[in-house]
């Protein structure tokens, strides 16, 4: 796999972030949860929405509002970049990577990337209605909900590594004290393996702690170039690398996952070599991580996947604690804003927002987005 | 409107066409119809599958197959950019421009791209399921299909202008000549301007010959770098220019065609500047035009924003035919592939292949994509 730098890298930054309230019942439209986050990420940046010339989003079977219904909420005065993906958990690395190729080329100056739904009290994500994807395989075999058929991912590769219960409930334990420190947190009590041995199993081997939970709300980050971030009011938090990646490895001929022979790894593997190859860096060199976590497992297979521990290691690796690992708590705890609130937590960190929960402002900040088939992911870096 | 060169153009070109078999009743599955032409595109370019590392397409609604699937498909190795825009007419110039991007940042090297749609047999464009879009707010005033608010424009503009049924009439007699010569058209029968005022009013002032037909069918294109489109077969097709455009002129604020004062104009107005001038280019100069006519009224509003004649003076420039407009018969006589196919005649073109039709090659060929409130456009070249 190539390690040639995309053109964009270390030209683009990360320079706000911005929430919407996130609750379980928002009664509101998800229009206006992408509104109120754009705007406090607008605001977190210090510019005036007719700055922005582009606004991309992500949407999984329609269930957010277009990038054309903000524009014309913000009343921007045009657009000359709008991009609206039909995709999942694999988007939000995947959509910083989009924005940076446009300002990088020209095609727009300052970006806002959200992420807004009703994802518990309107369309929630495991819902399923079959749209001819690759649901119309897993519905009629009886796998409507996610963990459904991620948990058979996750009991393969603790078949074939050896990897426990114990691995898995590291994960969590380890997030909920990260939650503690978060006051956006929606499950901040704290969890060690007694209580986790204890709690309700999902589907086998996920218990309740191993779910992320879904929530109302919206999340937006603002991303402009590295020149122009630095008359903005935050420090930037610049794009070091991006890489995205579907399929098998190299030699296997199949485009997704159906036809894996080793259902126990996942993308991250496949996109490790251009991710540290086009930063110039090694694993052992970032000082935090944010790891997407629809799902307990989704962590252990990332922290194996980009060789930040060896295979069937990672469960050790978060029990030890030396690399801060969702310091906000996670989508475990945090709630499902489907991951972009994963990318605006190591923009914190970078940024040197998060003093109270790092005292030593990280360097530098791994992000992935997605579990399995494909993903995206980025590492940021101060300037 | 800044002329600043986006850094991908002159650098990325479409080498390779393919179309799936095109009917009103295909009987197959869309994935069936999308990898019949992509695998046409790649048999066109000379290369095999296996040297693709991205797909991008687009779909409105979810009536399309994703990226993904195809990437399956066509057994593909792994992929390194997959994009799958929910987005309509406005999309196949900006899919190009997109892929142009993650090929000019070194994201990926050979991209397909594609539309595939069982358009007339399965679910049509117009069918306006409503999904939380500007349809929420025309369904309940009853225009339920395109032809009807569409048609609202066209008759303000008529009204503003002074044109008349027979300058809207001239955009489909001068198309149905050139789908005379175009094997794939489906509608070549002649017409002349009193069959036209004599066929069935759908939508004042749209008659049956104003109005696209809606067909089964896939179109694919590949495109890579300029420097290694020249070990592939055909000549490349450059991209010389690429804009999009959302919202009203500036100085006006609202994000979308809400609040637009003036009806009667449209995007292309707005990217015009930037569109010309990135090509250093003036109207006079280009060779032949493929211009996106889901309706006849979108070809003389586009002959007007990009200054090809004056206000109100597109039908009288249609009939005096100096420049080649639409030379498959357009989206009138060849079905609505939604706009992938006028890029793909504008390739055959500026590629020297469709001298049965146009005698002397273009050098250059414009291409808008969208109708109304937003869209995009390219000026291809040959190298």
């Amino acid at each position: 796999m190539s390690a040639t730098k995309a053109l964009f890298l270390d030209k683009v930054a990360i320079v706000g972030v911005g929430f919407s309230a996130v609750s379980r019942r928002s009664g509101r439209s998800v229009l206006s949860l992408a509104l109120e986050a754009a705007t406090r990420a607008i605001d977190d940046a210090g510019i005036k929405a007719g700055d922005l010339d582009g606004i991309a989003t992500f949407a999984w079977e329609n269930d957010s509002v277009p990038a054309q219904a903000v524009a014309t909420g913000l009343a921007l005065p045009g657009s000359t970049y709008l991009l609206d993906l039909s995709m999942g958990g694999q988007a939000p690395s995947f959509l910083v990577m989009q924005a940076a190729m446009a300002i990088a080329t020209g095609v727009a100056e300052v970006v806002l990337v959200y992420r807004a739904m009703n994802g518990r009290s309107g369309q929630r994500v495991g819902s399923h209605r079959t749209t001819g994807g690759a649901s119309s395989y897993r519905l009629p075999v009886g796998l409507s909900a996610y963990p459904q058929f991620i948990a058979q991912w996750a009991r393969r590769y603790m078949i074939e590594t050896g990897a426990t219960d114990e691995d898995l409930a590291a994960v969590p334990i380890s997030q909920r004290r990260w939650a503690a420190l978060n006051e956006r947190a929606i499950i901040k009590e704290s969890l060690d393996i007694e209580r986790y041995m204890a709690a309700p199993m999902i589907a086998d081997p996920f218990r309740l702690p191993d779910c992320t939970i879904e929530v109302d709300g919206a999340c937006a980050l603002l991303i402009t170039s590295t020149s122009r971030a630095k008359s903005m009011r935050r420090p930037p938090a610049v794009i070091r690398s991006a890489a995205y990646h579907c399929g098998p490895r190299p030699g296997l001929e199949a485009g997704d996952a159906l036809m894996w022979p080793d259902y126990s790894r996942n993308y991250t593997n496949l996109l490790a070599d251009r991710l540290w190859g086009q930063a110039g860096l090694q694993p052992a060199d970032v000082d935090c991580a944010q790891l997407y976590d629809c799902f307990s497992s989704s962590v252990l297979f990332a922290i194996e996947g980009l060789g930040l521990a060896e295979r069937g290691g990672a469960g050790e690796f978060v029990r030890q604690g030396r690399l801060p690992i969702n310091t906000n708590g996670g989508l475990l705890c945090e709630g499902y804003l489907h991951g972009m609130n994963t990318v605006a937590e190591a923009v914190l960190q970078v940024q040197g927002r998060r003093t109270d929960v790092l005292p030593a402002r990280p360097e530098t900040c791994l992000v992935t987005s997605g579990a399995m088939m494909d993903g995206s992911a980025l590492i940021l870096g101060s300037a």
